[in-house]
C-alpha cells in the first residue's frame, strides 16, 4: 500500500509536511526545531546549489568559509542590525563537559565559562567585515566577491521543515565596492541571479521587487527580493539583495585609499538563498499525489518500472531497460531501473508518483514484443505508448517540455492571482481569495502596519517592473495620493 | 617585492605558516581558534570535496544533513565516546540575546536558559544513530550508507591554521548493515578511497594501517587509518575509517528484523577527512618558494605572465595568451592570465611561485616574433623555450608529468625514511632523525605510552600490508616476544 497523501482542499498545510515526510524529503530531529534532510532531499538541494554555485562564479563571485561563531560584541556594532533580528540566536557560555559528580552522565564545566560568549551565526555580516578590514586598504583590493555555503542559526519559535528551521542551510554572499553605485549594481545583478535560477532551474515564475522600508533587512538601506505564490495563494519570500551602504563598513572601521588617496568608508552588499527554496518548489508545483519536480532539480529524471510474470520475462524486461538507461546516463540523465523484486508495479508507481519522478516507463513482456514503451509523464500523470525506436531522444524532449510545462502552469497560476485593486472593501474581500493584490500604498509605516493588523496582508514587493505599478494613484487604505502600485500578500 | 618565505630549514613551523597566509590560503579569525579560510584556500578545498565526493557516490554513498546541535544527553549514552574526546566542546546554553539594562550593547538573556544543553558538533555518531533508529526496522532498510559535509567544532586549546582548529570543515560517512563483515568491508572500502584520493589527487603517498587499541576512536573496535609522511620527518594521520561494531546501535537502540525474523542490532561503520588535508598537502609538496600544487588540486594550474615594454607590445602577448588560454580551457584546464599593468614580471613570478601554480607561461615580443614561449614548472623551477605550435598537448603532457613527478618525490622521500629498528638504543637515536620506524611492539598499552613519554613517538598504525611487518621479533623497548613491526613516529 503506498502512503497516503492528504489533499491539498482538505487541509494545505497537513498536505505539505506530508510530502516532505513521506517523499523522503526530511524530518524534524531530536533538537527542537532542526531538521534531518534525508538523502532524497538532500539530493535536490545539491542541484541547487550546483546551479545556483555555477551561475554565482560566472559573475566573478568566489567562495569561502567564514567561523560558525561570532562574538557576542560584534552582533551589537551595527545597531539596526542587532534590533533587527540577532537577539534569537543559540549563545555559546562555555567550552566545556565533565562527568556529572553527582551521578550519571556530564554536565557542563563551570569553570569552562567563555569570557565573551559566542553567537552561532545567524547571518555572517559582522565577523566577515570584520575580516574585510584587514583585506582592504586600497582601491586595487576591491571588489571583493565572496559567498560561503554554510548553516545558520535562528531560534525560530514556530518552526516548519524547510519554511521555518532553527538551523538552515543557505549561501550568503558579501561584497565591497569602491563606489556605491557598484555596491548598488551588484546587489540588482544578484537578485536577477536568483529570479533567472527560480525561472529556468526550479520552474518559479517570482516578482522582483524592493522590500518596503519596513521590511528590509536590518542594517541595508534596500533589499531586493524575489517573491513566489503558493497554490494556496499565499506568497514566499524566495530570496533577498540587499545593497547595504557604508553602514557595515563604518561600524567595522573598514575604509580604502581611493584612486585620489582619500580615505573613504566601502560600500557593501549581501545576498542570500537557502532551504526555503525546498518549500518553495514543493509547495508551488506539488499534487495530491505528491511532489512534482522540474527535471532540472530531479535527482531521478526518469525511472523505469519492469512488469513480468516469469523471471524470463523479468529479465527479458530489465535487459531492455538497462540499454536504455546506459543510453540516457550517456546524454547526463539521471535514470533508475526499480528492479525491486518483492513490490507490485502498482505500488512502484505510487512511490515514484509520490517522489515527483517527472518520468516514469513501464514495460511489459507484450511491450517488448510490439517494440513500446508506456511513458507516463509525473506533471500531467498522461500516459501513451512510445515506439522503443528513438525513445531517448524522445524521452530528452520530453524532459525539456515538462520542465517548460511546469514553469508554464505556475506561471498562468501566479498571473491569473494579480490583481489591481482600488478599494479597502474590495481589499478586505479579495485578500481572502489569496493572491498578489497591486494596490496603491501612501507609502508610509502607519499604513502598512494597519494593513497588516487587519488582514494579515503584507507588502510583499515594490515591483521593479514600472510598467506594471508606476501610475499616480490614492492609498486602498488612507486615500492619500500615491505613486506607484505595490504588491500585497499574505505570506509564509 | 614579494612577500618574504621563512626557509624551512630555519623554521619549519614559522615556513609553514608563512605559506598558509601569505599564499592567501587562511588566516586567524577574531574567533579564538577559529579560522577564516580565504577563496584560494577553498577553492582547494572545492576540487578535494568534488573529487571526494565523487568516489564516495560511485560506491553508493548518498549525501544528507543531520543537526548541528546534539543534545548533551545523548554524548553520555556511549560511555567510551564521552570519555575519549566529546568533552572539550562548545556548549550552548542559551537561545536568546538582550539588550544590556546596565549599559551599552547586548547581554544573554538569563530567562532563555535552555532546558537541556546543545553541544555542537565535535562528531554526528550519536545524533546519526538516534535518527537511524527510526529509518531501520527490517534487512530491507539496511544498508544505509550517509555522508554529510560540515562543519564541527572541537575545543582545541592549541591550535594551528588547518592542521588543529576548534571549528574545521569536514566529511563524516556513516554507515549501517546487517552484519559484522559488511560493516568492516565498508570500514576498509572507505580507508582504501582516502589512499587513493591521496596518492592519486593529492600525490600523497600513504601508510594504511590499524590504529593500535589506544590510539582508536572512541566507541570503535577498530580504526583504520592512512598515515602521511612531512617533510621534517613527522606523520600526519590524514583520514581515518572506524569499524564501530554495535556499539552505537546499542546505545541508541537501533535493532532490525533479520532474514529470519529475529532482532539484532545494527552493525556500523564511519569516517571521516577533514580541511586537515590542506594541511597536509601544504607541509608535503611546499618549497622555499612556496606551495608546490598538484595539477588535480591546483585552482590555477596555468598562469600565463606577459613581458612587454610598449602597449602595442603588450597588445600583441596577450592576445596569443588569450587565444592560448581559450584553447586550454576548451579541453578542461584552469587557466589565468595575469594581465594587471601595475606589477612587474618578476614580482608576478615570485607570486604564483608562492601560490604553487603548476605552469608558469612567460613570453615576450621576442618569444612571439621566434613562435616561442618560456615554460617553467613549478615543482622543479626548471625553464625550457617551446615552440607555440602544438603547445597545448604539451602543455597537457607537462601537468600530467606534474603530478606524477609531486608524487614520486614524496614517495621516495617517504620510503628512504622508513627504516627498520631493533633496539631501543637505536630507536632513540633514530627517532631525533624523524620518519617513520618499524618496529616490533609487544602489543600492550604500557609500552606504548612509555615509549611515547622517552620520545614523543607514538604508534602511527599497524600496516595492512602484511608483506612489510609480519614476522616474528621482540619487542624494541620491552624484549618481550612480538609478531608483527608497527609503525613509529613523531607526530602533528
Amino acid at each position: 500500500m503506498a502512503k497516503e497523501v492528504t489533499k491539498r482542499s482538505e487541509n494545505y498545510s497537513q498536505w505539505y509536511n506530508d510530502l516532505v515526510v513521506k517523499a523522503d524529503l526530511a524530518e524534524q530531529s531530536a533538537v527542537r526545531g532542526c531538521m534531518v534532510i534525508k538523502p532524497y532531499g538532500y539530493a535536490i538541494w545539491e542541484k541547487m546549489q550546483q546551479v545556483l554555485d555555477g551561475m554565482f562564479k560566472s559573475t566573478g563571485v568566489k567562495n569561502a568559509y567564514f567561523p560558525l561563531f561570532i562574538p557576542k560584541s560584534f552582533l551589537s556594532r551595527e545597531a539596526e542590525h542587532v534590533e533587527g533580528f540577532a537577539k534569537e540566536c543559540a549563545v555559546v557560555t562555555h567550552h566545556r563537559l565533565m562527568t556529572n559528580p553527582d551521578g550519571p552522565g556530564v554536565v557542563v564545566d563551570p569553570s569552562a565559562k567563555l569570557e565573551e560568549e559566542l553567537v552561532v551565526r545567524p547571518t555572517s555580516e559582522t565577523i566577515i567585515w570584520n575580516t574585510y578590514k584587514n583585506w582592504i586598504h586600497s582601491w586595487r583590493d576591491l571588489p571583493i566577491l565572496c559567498n560561503q555555503w554554510c548553516n545558520v542559526v535562528r531560534w525560530e519559535m514556530r518552526t516548519r521543515l524547510f519554511l521555518r528551521t532553527a538551523e538552515f542551510l543557505w549561501q550568503e554572499g558579501h561584497t565591497a565596492h569602491a563606489t556605491s553605485e557598484e555596491a548598488y549594481a551588484k546587489a540588482e545583478e544578484m537578485v536577477n541571479v536568483y529570479a533567472k535560477f527560480a525561472r529556468e532551474t526550479m520552474a518559479l515564475p517570482v516578482v522582483v521587487g524592493h522590500k518596503s522600508p519596513g521590511e528590509r533587512f536590518a542594517g541595508a538601506l534596500d533589499t531586493l527580493t524575489i517573491e513566489a505564490l503558493m497554490q494556496d495563494g499565499k506568497a514566499l519570500q524566495a530570496g533577498t539583495s540587499h545593497f547595504l551602504g557604508q553602514n557595515f563598513a563604518k561600524s567595522f572601521d573598514v575604509t580604502f585609499a581611493n584612486k585620489e588617496g582619500q580615505l573613504d568608508y566601502v560600500w557593501a552588499s549581501s545576498w542570500g538563498v537557502s532551504t526555503r527554496l525546498m518549500g518553495a518548489l514543493i509547495m508551488a508545483h506539488g499534487d495530491d499525489n505528491g511532489l512534482v519536480l522540474p527535471p532540472a532539480l530531479a535527482p531521478i529524471q526518469v525511472v523505469m518500472v519492469p512488469i513480468y510474470k516469469s523471471e524470463e520475462e523479468r529479465n527479458a524486461v530489465l535487459d531492455k531497460m538497462y540499454e536504455l538507461k546506459k543510453a540516457l546516463e550517456a546524454k547526463g540523465h539521471s535514470v533508475e531501473v526499480d528492479d525491486r523484486d518483492t513490490l507490485r508495479p502498482g505500488f512502484k508507481f505510487a512511490e515514484w508518483e509520490l517522489k515527483g519522478v517527472p518520468v516514469r516507463l513501464a514495460m511489459g513482456p507484450r511491450d517488448l514484443a510490439a517494440g513500446t514503451v508506456e511513458v507516463c509523464r509525473r506533471d500531467t500523470l498522461e500516459k501513451i505508448s512510445e515506439p522503443l525506436e528513438g525513445l531517448e531522444d524522445r524521452i530528452i524532449g520530453l524532459l525539456d517540455d515538462i520542465q517548460k510545462s511546469i514553469y508554464n502552469k505556475a506561471l498562468a497560476f501566479r498571473d491569473a492571482s494579480i490583481r489591481k485593486v482600488d478599494s479597502w472593501e474590495e481589499f478586505k474581500e479579495e485578500i481572502e481569495k489569496g493572491g498578489f493584490l497591486l494596490c496603491h500604498w501612501d507609502g508610509t509605516a502607519e499604513t502598512e502596519a494597519r494593513i497588516q493588523e487587519e488582514t494579515k496582508a503584507t507588502i510583499r514587493c515594490i515591483p521593479v517592473d514600472s510598467a506594471v505599478c508606476m501610475e499616480e494613484g490614492k492609498c486602498v487604505y488612507s486615500g492619500k495620493p500615491s505613486h506607484q502600485r505595490v504588491l500585497f500578500a499574505r505570506s509564509y
